[in-house]
């Protein structure tokens, strides 16, 4: 039920076609370097090769009886090549094959994920850099802080983005590993120079010490790592659908001619890309939660991981492409307010520039406690609509150690401006 | 990619087909309550019943534009009815349709597992009944503990799936809830008394205080229930698997005519239904840690639920549907070997007594202390091939407490037998 | 490290003291009925009853040696009761005490944080009261939708709160359970008599069938209640975090005479109990996912449940009691500003009533189609500070089928403050 | 409830004396640095590094009034260091210190953990060096596969062992983080100059961009590298369980003197400290899924995470420093039991060598469909006691194409001793 979320490419990827296909991969170029070390006829690799064919329907008919889907395509590509077809799969275990061919499978995906994630990174850099000095509302606790810039926003999550990434790549190499060490992984019956081979001729590289699988922490870590993606778009969403509040309105999803919020109310505009992303890492979390339950198998290994991965490996590669897809167009098409921003910022009335003030006082002598007390108690005795620039002027207190011009200096926001430039420069 | 767990009953429920039906259902019933209610005209509702159906191609065509599926399927039907189209979802907000024919969804999808479910039961009982007093080792710590039966293990599992179903009533009952309270859930638009009409006509509850959707508590407790059904299997197939390992081989799971066990090594008979099971359990678990964290979503709803409810229905029901039902087909064509399981209670040479040795020193005046050093003196003592009984008879302070005669009636294992029993009628 | 969340009552509850204490009252109980059943001396029961005491330092000396803290229990006890002590825990194992003695915990637990689930019913009520008809914002997506009241927010989290003390119930209800079939479940030590006198003295029910423990899905389920009252707090909670904000401040957590909300900002006051219990039913939510990996154990019971439950039991109830009770105190002291919840309405002048209009036009014989694109059309329209009412006043098409007057009358908002009162009847 | 599992280095880390301890070396840093750039005065830094003392009851006291734990903590340090008490924390935000202190704290933790780590491989090598050619069952599926040796078993874990070393190594790095850019990450009242400054005397690294806090993605992967150390050692925990099975015995956990297995059962020796690590890990998996929902805090940051933050940074570390160390001591104290070893492969009678006859006759030139159709024909035609081998030689069949000498060197075993020492040298 995935497939809503399904983009082409990915799809393809993740298409039983393609699964079979990967596996076939593997057996061929098993037969060759098994021809090269001369345990098979070179001609039987040769046939292999070129007459290598499966059919979907016919597996699926086979797997019925044999209640065993490899030995069900191995029987069907077999037919297909004829004669040589015995030499197939020669001293091989299912595992062999379908471990190293997922890991193809992920390579394939790995990479249409990766190229959407380098898009994603650019969609970033680019507002970012239209909206550097973009001074708006930081907040802590949803209440107004300090100033801040929508630029830095941004760059924040660029900066996460970017550890998602190398946590990915790092989760990634850690999967590019073919194994073909057999039945519990001691190469009773191929040799470590096969697998050495047929590795070098896939760009996998052979597992250290496997038991009949290649060993699940490896698959743990990937399917973590996509969680840790959303995780991280889940965050941006969060502050998206935060900024586009009625009362706020500083930033809202693009919004298409002829499209509606509502069928009940017509003035809605809603953040839906973004709510949509915010679920989809529930769903990447739940998955990542499976997969950490898979590592434990019994001894050589039990098959109690491949209900899981037939789902979660699919949906999850899937559901995070189209996430990260769907992200880059939300920021493509993002539109920000800047006269919105400045509105906002002037809700809380100069609040924003409260710990400037109290910074003032302390350089001015007074004791952290006391000029905390003070700014506070003037802080919270505003009244709707007063400002605290003017309150904090007026006041008699704060009066004898600040004057309208250093206060004045404080409420410009300028100092933040000039860091914030700064601050920027370490990612783009 | 939860293709391969679907069986036809329950993935046509899951069809977009279906849930187009299920709402059509809902729009009709609105329909004809408010034209007895004279809020549209009674050709209206006519029409709407009628003519009412929908394409889905159409819809998703339409999708396209307004970026909103429930306004798509509208507005098919709405053209397809004609001029009185206009009068169907009249005062309606999307979430009363879809929430609403959500859980007919549920009830649908709910009963064929439940079903299914009483099938499994009985599976369990004709097996229990068949081995009441099928003695067997009773094992903790996977450590020979005390004889038990088969019929008493299966009883167990009996019981707590009793337990389970008793949980998935009151969670199905829950989220038999209809919903047609408006925008915010305050009938801005439409009346209770439209709800409980509708509601009657479904055969749902009202829901008692909404907000724009039922709120997610109930769905999340439902899917919650479907991971306890799966936890239970796990727990039974983990059983199994254990059972059938090749030391013990006191019970296996069907092996059909021509099936294969592995591609490598022809011997092998795999207890892959259990290992199924067991995966699928985890997936199940995972898909209710998301469905906890659909509950709180912001103010009136946000629509973060969605993209993990269009996921999460389907894939579960569709899993747990297919485990349960997986499971009923093993349970049914166990092969359970009594001669097997006699000789592994042997294993232990006794050992499985050693309770009742305690506790008949204790019996005979000893203290629980000595009584306990005594036993484990000689139980850990044996040697290889030695039996307890027979060691305990040679033991020269054990002699002094406990004659042969007593010793050989506390290993002849007539105790448990009857206790079993009754023990077993407690369940069938 | 839960420590800080721990709150007297309960935290006794879950001491090592109190663990030993309920252990002992099973002993005892086992102990008085063994003597009624004429199974050990009367006198014995009496001794045990009498002298049974622990020493906590004592058992953790002799669990050092026997590493095992059941058998290091009993034999303190039976030091101190001398010479009778032999007849302590005659014929059980240590799961029958351990289990039952859990239950007991749990029932003492339960009453505790049940107690304060009906304060804090309590605190909701008399807030719903006060606010029956406080007309607010309801929001959808975070963007304002329609009217409702704070009365109705409320009364939708009473009602949810409601539903979780149901399931709550109904899971405590299925742990009140005593277990004394001991090693593996057949009553093979003792008869099912003696656990039925003694469940009766402790008021719990005897399981129907247990392995050596009761199983685990009775644990699960009791846990997944605690997280589910932790996901309702954390809805809630999450909408007083946005009702506060400072664009909303419609409510606020109280704040009291000293309190400081920030050591940079001064002027802070943040919903800091709220965001407290948002995160504690994070952890809760986790709780469950291990206690639901309990319920497999291996055949008739290994003991990997037990690392798990000695850290969840007391720190899911500790962590539930602690947010439930803060919650009850912050629904107590919450400062509802109702002007300020009529400006917030404000905000987004006259939309709130945009499904009105669409209604109105196709009671006046207006397709929905058209209605929509034309309510759609004047509400995407306006410009900054524009209100709604007054440019659909002005509009030329849907003047043609709207008077000022009836205008007038959508957006008054009576018809919604009626239907909000009937509401609200149904849970108070 | 964790304090069980404390061991006393790691939870003197994580204990509240050394929470201020860790804040107060960061606040003092913080004065030394201002200092040296003229931010303070000199003689200021003095003081506090002089007389920077706290009293945790002291503290509690004020964290009454103030209802903030960090202004609690300054106020009190202030007090002790006198009027130049006024410049601690100057300029600072809470959060500035509270998450350069956890992430001092953390890394203190983490050497602790990782010696714990580093010994833990090495009873794993020990033993390895030890069993490299014990012989023994490779299983698949709980049944009987291929021969394999202890050594290549333990040299797998081992392997993931270093891998999952890997993952901390770099998750620990990522949080090797310092952060002083104050309220908002802007460096509104610090400068970033003051920040390296500090991060550089505390041995940590600036944040790249900030919130208020450090982006939490760093603290969820560190506390999932815990609990994929917690999966590696259950998968090993889950093997030893296997192995030490009253059916196999093939290893058993250290018993030590006066150790006691059961309370009702005398005889057992069981593998708790195993069971316990199994459990264990399901908590450690569960802290892992709360961290990442503390990622996505809102704006600027909210306080969710703190609450926790609290539980599980002390708890996650200390079970896991816990389990780590219980497992060396069990693999330090493991009794492999060669003999049995070599007993139980041939409890399947041969059968483990049936996929080299499948080899042997496909090399002979029968088709591989038919050559496994003859071998799976003779092996499930054994009865009981009948060994594959002497089956097979007498099979007219098969022995048109294998001779008795063939088949006698086929179930020698040599060929896997001699790839296993191969196999084992690529991590020892």
């Amino acid at each position: 039920m995935i497939d809503r979320y399904t983009r082409q490419e990915m799809g393809e990827i993740w298409s039983l076609e393609n699964k079979f296909q990967t596996m076939l991969e593997v057996e061929i170029a098993v037969a060759q370097s098994q021809a090269q070390m001369k345990i098979i006829p070179e001609d039987a690799a040769k046939d292999i090769h070129k007459k290598g064919r499966f059919q979907i329907q016919r597996i699926l008919d086979i797997e019925k009886e044999t209640k065993h889907d490899v030995i069900a395509f191995v029987s069907n590509v077999a037919e297909n090549v004829g004669k040589n077809g015995r030499y197939i799969h020669f001293g091989l275990t299912s595992s062999d094959v379908i471990d190293t061919a997922l890991s193809l499978q992920v390579k394939q995906a790995g990479k249409v994920l990766r190229a959407q994630l380098k898009l994603f990174e650019k969609s970033l850099i680019k507002q970012i850099e239209k909206h550097k000095t973009t001074l708006c509302t930081g907040r802590t606790h949803g209440m107004h802080a300090e100033p801040t810039s929508f630029g830095v926003k941004l760059a924040g999550f660029l900066s996460e983005l970017r550890r998602n990434i190398k946590r990915y790549d790092a989760a990634l190499e850690d999967m590019s590993i073919g194994k073909l060490s057999g039945a519990v992984g001691t190469y009773s019956t191929q040799s470590p120079q096969l697998e050495k081979k047929v590795c070098a001729k896939l760009h996998l590289t052979p597992e250290t010490i496997a038991t009949q699988v290649i060993p699940r922490d490896r698959h743990a870590q990937l399917i973590h790592s996509l969680a840790m993606i959303g995780a991280g778009l889940e965050r941006l969403a969060v502050e998206l659908r935060h900024l586009q509040r009625t009362e706020l309105q500083e930033v809202s999803e693009g919004f298409s001619k002829g499209q509606k919020g509502s069928s009940a109310m017509p003035h809605k505009k809603n953040p839906i890309s973004s709510e949509n992303i915010t679920g989809a890492s529930r769903l990447l979390r739940s998955y990542a939660q499976a997969a950490m339950e898979d590592i434990a198998l019994w001894h050589e290994r039990d098959i109690s991981h491949s209900s899981v991965e037939r789902v979660i490996f699919p949906d999850a590669f899937i559901l995070c492409d189209y996430i990260v897809h769907r992200m880059s167009g939300v920021i493509d098409n993002l539109v920000v307010d800047k006269q919105r921003m400045l509105e906002v910022m002037n809700i809380s009335k100069g609040q924003l520039f409260s710990s400037h003030v109290l910074l003032a006082l302390v350089q001015k002598g007074l004791s952290r406690e006391d000029a905390y007390k003070m700014v506070q108690r003037v802080s919270h005795s505003l009244n709707k609509g007063e400002s605290l620039q003017e309150k904090l002027m007026g006041d008699k207190e704060i009066s004898k150690y600040l004057t309208a011009k250093e206060l004045s200096k404080i409420f410009s926001g300028e100092k933040h401006k000039k860091s914030i430039l700064k601050l920027i420069e370490r990612v783009i």
